[in-house]
C-alpha cells in the first residue's frame, strides 16, 4: 500500500497536477487550461493522470450541463492535504540539489 | 530539477532502499542483504537501483579487499537527510489511505 502509493505519489506529473491546481484561481481548471499549466504533457498524458488522481479522490470533476458542456477538476481537501508532504519532498529537493548533482559529477566522472 | 527528482523519489525502490538502509545495523549491506530486506526486487533492479542511489550521493558503495572482495553498501548523511521527508510522505499516506481506498471503490463502482 505505502509502496504503491509512493510510487504514484512521486509521479511528475500527478505531483504538478496537485501543485498547479492549488496555485489555480479557486483551485480549479479545465482541462485545456491545465495542459498549458502543465508544460510537456501529452494529452493522453493528461488524461490517464487526472482520471487516477480523480479515482484516488484528490481531484474532483465537475460537468456543467451547458452547450457544450463544461468540465472542471478541482482539487479536493485530500489534494489539498498532500501540498504539505510534497512541499516538504520540493524543499529537500531545492536544498539539496546542488549536492546530487556534485555527487552525479564525481560518479559520472569515474565512470 | 524538481520534476526530475520528485520522479525519482517517488520510484519505491529507492524509497525502500533508503528506508531499509536506515535500518540496517551501521546503516550498511551487502548486496544480498539488500535483496532479502527489499522482497521481491529482481538483481537486474536492485543493481540499477544502488548505482542510481550511488550517482546520487545517497549510498556509498566500499569494497574491501578481502579474497573474495567484500562490498557493503552504507547510506550517506545525504541519504539520512532523506528520511525525514519520506516519512512524512509514508505518514500522510498512512493516515489517508482509508480515504483513498473509499474514492477508488466509489470511483470503480461508477464505472
Amino acid at each position: 500500500m505505502v509502496r504503491e502509493l509512493m510510487g504514484k505519489l512521486g509521479d511528475k506529473w500527478s505531483v504538478l497536477l496537485v501543485v498547479m491546481l492549488a496555485k489555480a484561481p479557486g483551485q480549479r481548471a479545465r482541462f485545456s487550461e491545465l495542459q498549458r499549466m502543465l508544460t510537456g504533457i501529452s494529452q493522453r498524458v493528461l488524461t490517464t493522470t487526472l482520471r487516477d488522481a480523480e479515482r484516488d479522490g484528490f481531484v474532483a470533476r465537475e460537468v456543467f450541463a451547458e452547450v457544450p458542456p463544461r468540465v472542471e477538476y478541482e482539487l479536493t481537501e485530500l489534494g489539498r492535504s498532500l501540498l504539505g508532504p510534497m512541499e516538504h519532498l520540493a524543499r529537500w529537493i531545492g536544498e539539496h540539489w546542488p549536492t546530487i548533482a556534485a555527487a552525479r559529477e564525481r560518479f559520472d566522472r569515474r565512470g
